[in-house]
């Protein structure tokens, strides 16, 4: 289908915890913090036709720019009925409070100073900007890896303020995926412009975060989709990996594409903050255990897992959800069937469009 | 079982190319050629009775170093039958001639003038070797990784010279695993220490290197065993990293020794000319179509999938099979289920002997 570009009804920044610092999970604190938001379609007068859109580690408050798909007509962001909002999550660099943003305390930026934050300190935020907004509950919470990791935080920790809550591929992460995380920061740590995220946006560690973003993309694709996109073509400029070290094959000159892409618009100590919020993503730490994190869940969740995601399996996805509904949960199990890898919640949206509406019938049932 | 350290019978250095290049396929050529070899048991007087020993990546010509529990009685490597024969392959950091090596033209190392070679080049160079100590057949060539790699070689390129083969874990490498070589080759090549490979010993690369080598063992290992393994733990020397940014998971720590335990035995140069070798495996580039170098092959070939492998999925190592069963050749395959990815025929050679003595009887039926 076409892509048309959608722009929010309204587009402002929130500033809060001017007087009284936001205190953070892992004990640091902020003062004051600012959150980039996009609204979408009309808030209904009784403000209870909201879905709230969690982005992921790259995402930004303006949903319809990476989901847009979502909006069309009959869709799960339909703007006939739905008033659609996005947040650029705290610790981000597209609007909100970040390591990129300027700490009042200095005149510079927090860089490596910016504090540990946790995927509840993100919804803990986001929660401030819906009781400003007068929004008391929302209809839906969606969200795809860390944004489903924040759309399931919000059914745990605000239970009555949500109705219901759709998570896509997210699950807390495994020891590969904790592996993978570790292994791009250190990428970013190791780059000699790095210098202990004191660098300058002349001199970034660039080389370093390229390479983070083509692990992190090695882990949102699947196998089966870099088979079929690339095989073992040399690289489609003409150069022919067999004849020396720099000839790269197809797939090769693909992530090298990616890495400049990223660096044109992300920084370094955001997703070094980013990457760490989705490692501590814990409900057994956080809660002391997993049911009695669950146990607090009043919403009805549709959980989504994708048939080729090797960096939240599948069956992980499913697995947890049974627990969830163990402990009481209404919980549901759908699964979107496609090549994509982790990353199909972005690259197949008709897709998992189709997989929601498939199952929309059974939140209202 | 219990490791016993079993010492060669004789190792040597094996000298050729003296006085005409060895010629590569990529259009290089090297001048001389030495080769580190090592003999464990006594060659029959047939000189028939050679078990040839191809080692992956990071391994060595000392075969009974990293697989001495093939060595026991009544297993695969038994010397009271068999005459093992590992050769440190063309390219490598283990005494053969290879880009550590000194360039006797310039009098300092190869460096990144070393040139471009393949699986072929290295078994061609072996074949010199088995020339000069007069085994004009080997009973069995075997290997996993690019190790099975060389043992399909050598099926092709001469097959009058092998009885039999066994190829585990080996088929030319996926699009994910081009990628991950790529990014494996990159991290080293960003690393400010690379110099564009003039590196000193005293200043290598070794942070790049130490990221290649922890990409490399994430692909080596499942997920399933990092979990059973690491799970979501803290690393055990008591960092909270739910505490601090530097606060790590057990993987990371484990993830870490691996780095520099690695950096203590290989050189960053040998690594980028192996990986691009095991990049260049490909039998339609090099022989026009899988099936004419198929047709090449005299022996019995036994291809050995590892359950767990995420890097040579094993229904791509069966795939891999029946393609060279209907080409002709005498091929079987089987599988070791085994939790460690493809690293099992490295950390689970128990269960990789049983499987090789359960499917023996195939050779020789």
């Amino acid at each position: 289908m076409n892509r048309v570009s959608i722009e929010p009804t309204q587009e402002g920044d929130f500033l809060f915890a001017e007087h009284e610092p936001f205190r953070l999970d892992a004990g640091g604190e902020l003062q004051p913090v600012s959150l980039r938001y996009a609204i979408y379609g009309s808030l209904h007068s009784a403000r209870d036709n909201v879905i709230l859109v969690c982005h992921a580690l790259s995402g930004s408050a303006r949903v319809a720019d990476w989901w847009s798909e979502m909006f069309a007509p009959g869709r799960p962001f339909d703007l006939s009925t739905h008033c659609v909002m996005g947040i650029n999550v705290l610790g981000s660099c597209y609007g909100s409070t970040g390591p990129a943003s300027i700490n009042p305390k200095t005149g510079a930026s927090y860089g490596p100073d910016f504090p540990l934050i946790t995927i509840g300190d993100i919804v803990r935020s986001q929660a401030r900007l819906l009781e400003y907004l007068g929004v008391k509950r929302v209809r839906n919470v969606i969200g795809g890896s860390i944004g489903g990791m924040q759309a399931l935080e919000w059914a745990i920790d605000f239970p009555d303020r949500v109705e219901s809550c759709t998570a896509i591929g997210a699950t807390p992460i495994s020891a590969m995926a904790l592996a993978l995380n570790h292994l791009q920061r250190l990428a970013i740590q190791s780059d000699p412009n790095w210098k202990g995220g004191r660098y300058t946006r002349e001199a970034s560690p660039e080389a370093g975060l390229g390479i983070a973003r083509a692990i992190a993309m090695c882990s949102y694709k699947s196998p089966e989709l870099f088979t079929k996109r690339y095989a073992r073509r040399p690289n489609r400029n003409g150069e022919d990996p067999y004849r020396s070290v720099e000839g790269r094959f197809d797939v090769a000159g693909y992530l090298d594409y990616q890495r400049s892409e990223f660096n044109s618009r992300f920084d370094a100590n955001t997703y070094i903050t980013l990457s760490k919020a989705m490692d501590t993503f814990d409900l057994v730490h956080n809660y002391g255990s997993e049911k009695s994190a669950f146990g607090r869940i009043r919403a009805k969740v549709l959980t989504i897992g994708i048939s080729t995601d090797w960096l939240f399996p599948p069956e992980e996805v499913r697995a947890y959800t049974a627990r969830m509904q163990a402990a009481g949960v209404c919980a549901h199990y759908a699964e979107v069937a496609c090549d994509h890898g982790h990353d199909a919640f972005l690259a197949n949206v008709d897709k998992l469009s189709e997989t929601i509406q498939a199952n929309e019938g059974w939140f209202n049932a």
